[in-house]
């Protein structure tokens, strides 16, 4: 019997696939273009496919395009561990962000293969369509995608999404049969890039991520007066761009103040009239709120309220706040933090808590069920760039983290109904 | 003889100037748009040309276009006493700016000619070309146009200057021969409505202006770092819109400091790359500072250099300034404010004094002689719009004003040389 504590993946074959798909939409400049639904998109899922089917598995699409590749367990009709993540890039993305996680997981079916392993658990390696995007692979499954609404999911290549999931063999209107629930995955753990520079920064070679960040996004209209730069005193001013240098300002402080490090960020600013000798009379911005917590947000859109009316006072101006975008934040599952630490502390690894503050297909798939993150470093905290870089051993040992955090999930979730707890 | 301190300009004649006046270029919103060097420009050129004729003046277009109409005086060989203003508008202006300072000019010289009056100085009556835009009608007055330059003056026509100056008669090659000293122009008065609503606001109803404010515009770039809005945590961002935001506040922050009230303005804003969810790498703003005072401009730049640096290393971003623009301020003569204040005390007009904190041509020829303006009120404070009014009564009263400047300057200023002082 293999020890399975000397069990690794195959570095080299590892890092050949990640390389072997980078060539898929790759552009002059060196970044990645591969978009969802698009012949890329398409191309690359086939590569993959055909390493599933390689490594053993067994493959099917469900109605939301989803790639999901099948490792068989030992015990009938037990819950799969299911890991994955996406293969679509933004318009000039990188080479690791999202394809890491798939091909690690291939790798450990592959590892386990030629091992002669099998897990009491299937083991499932989901291709999500589209995370980029709409995420609609990974809402498919968690059960949130607005079925009445398609015209809410705006695909970056313009067709409808309608014939955007029927060209990646998926089907509008049978999405509801792509929902799934806890007791057919047990636990999903997904191993992505960080996309920021808190493992580089703290020189921590895993990141167990806490889980995936919640966000308010609102949209803030400031109205004050429009006038003469010249001939209106200082005293007399309703300036939009005064009182909108404050909110800037509030904002940042809010984050800075609450304890658990919330993200805060004002990204967009438009100036009306905008011209040199006019006093700015109409601002529009964006706040963009990001934390684990949802008190958390809760309590800095309360701030942000109260700050608001005090600027809109001491200004003269009218500030109104409008919803953009509410997402919830999702934790990850105690116990599956708990397994990843303990495998860090198996394999020697150096790690850190820290929670995600990109949006991640576990976002959603840890709705319907037990979910983790494993976080490998960012070179300098860069992605969607062709600057994006993970080396090929840091793959590698999160690859190793993946496979060692599966069989440990494996021993703790029953793979059979009379014996769960 | 008559009694000076009777004498009053004719009301009725006044205002129906400027209502006819008012018919050329009128647009559909009530707006006129009446721009240097159009057909609508010539025409109202040609009429008031008509008018000042009508009044026993002689005429003549000097090369930078100035339609200049004299009123002879008793003293043959006297330095003029001038008036004027400009009859171009902006692209949405309104009926009394500019247009207000030359018919109430030709009204006083209808009055002088009714009662048979003449002054010891000629009085020069000047429609200056173009000071909505390029100025170039009081610059050659003064004497600061950059005659090796043409190019730096762009016309909102959108032809080369030496084709606009053509158009209304004037002579881009000669341009230096409209260069005036003050040995033929004694003193300089420009009535004007505010353009501002400290008038309406303290309910005078005279403004007796201190000087024209000089300028320094700045354009303000900072460079940040353009980051992840959600990876990216407080403590490691380059946020080059939270280093503007505070900016924006130093410069309202350092005109609320100073004791000569000056007015600062970021009027016009941009970020980069300005999406919801992307840290704010760049953000470029304009800075207008304005004062009667170079010493308080000089001031005022020189903190805003040092504020600057302390927000650029605050925020971990690079701020750089560079100059737009920079205009000396001009103080209105002492004695033509005395002789102004004196006149309204005469009138029983309510008066205050007030800088001017929009260009004026007065602020050009203020350069090369004695100046002083008069400021009526403006409702609200509104110009630049069809909404701009100041009541027939108000503007009488303004022209009342200049008349007995004209005539108390008359009594100041030395006729002949052998009797100056």
């Amino acid at each position: 019997m293999i020890v399975f504590s000397m069990l690794t993946v195959n570095s080299d074959r590892l890092n050949n696939s990640i390389n072997r798909l980078a060539k898929i939409g790759k552009q002059p400049s060196g970044s990645i273009c591969r978009l969802a639904f698009t012949p890329e998109d398409l191309q690359a899922r086939y590569l993959v496919q055909q390493w599933m089917i390689e490594a053993g598995m067994t493959v099917r699409t469900d109605a939301a395009g989803n790639l999901i590749g099948t490792y068989a367990g030992i015990v009938e009709g037990a819950p799969a561990l299911a890991t994955g993540s996406h293969i679509d890039t933004v318009p000039s993305g990188g080479r690791f962000d999202g394809v890491l996680g798939v091909l690690a997981g291939i790798e450990v079916v592959r590892t386990l293969r030629e091992n002669n392993l099998r897990l009491n658990h299937p083991i499932e390696v989901i291709v999500f369509t589209d995370e980029e995007s709409t995420m609609i692979g990974c809402q498919a499954i968690a059960g949130t995608v607005l079925l009445q609404s398609p015209d809410r999911y705006q695909s970056k290549v313009g067709s409808s999404i309608q014939t955007c999931l029927e060209m990646v063999g998926g089907n509008w209107d049978e999405l509801a049969t792509a929902k799934r629930s806890r007791s057919d995955i047990a636990a999903f753990v997904e191993l992505h890039v960080e996309q920021g520079a808190v493992l580089e920064r703290t020189g921590k070679e895993i990141g167990v991520v806490q889980g995936v960040v919640g966000m308010q996004r609102k949209a803030i209209t400031i109205t004050g007066v429009a006038n003469h730069a010249g001939t209106t005193p200082m005293d007399m001013r309703q300036d939009a761009l005064v009182a909108a240098a404050q909110v800037v300002l509030a904002v940042r402080d809010i984050a800075r103040r609450m304890p658990s490090q919330p993200v805060a960020t004002v990204g967009y600013l438009n100036v009306s009239p905008n011209a040199v000798n006019i006093v700015p009379g109409r601002v529009e911005l964006s706040v963009d709120m990001r934390d684990l917590s949802k008190e958390c947000l809760d309590a800095m859109l309360e701030q942000l309220r109260h700050e608001v009316q005090v600027i809109a006072t001491d200004t003269d101006t009218e500030i109104a706040i409008a919803p953009l975008l509410c997402v919830e934040p999702t934790l990850a599952a105690l116990h599956v933090q708990t397994a990843i630490e303990s495998v860090c502390q198996q394999l020697g690894l150096s790690y850190c808590h820290l929670p995600s503050r990109a949006g991640h297909d576990s976002l959603e798939i840890g709705r319907i069920t037990d979910m983790g993150m494993i976080f490998v470093p960012s070179q300098a905290g860069v992605s969607h760039s062709e600057a994006e870089y993970t080396s090929p051993q840091q793959c590698t040992q999160g690859a190793n983290v993946l496979l060692h955090t599966l069989l440990d999930l494996d021993k703790i979730y029953p793979a059979r109904d009379d014996c769960k707890e």
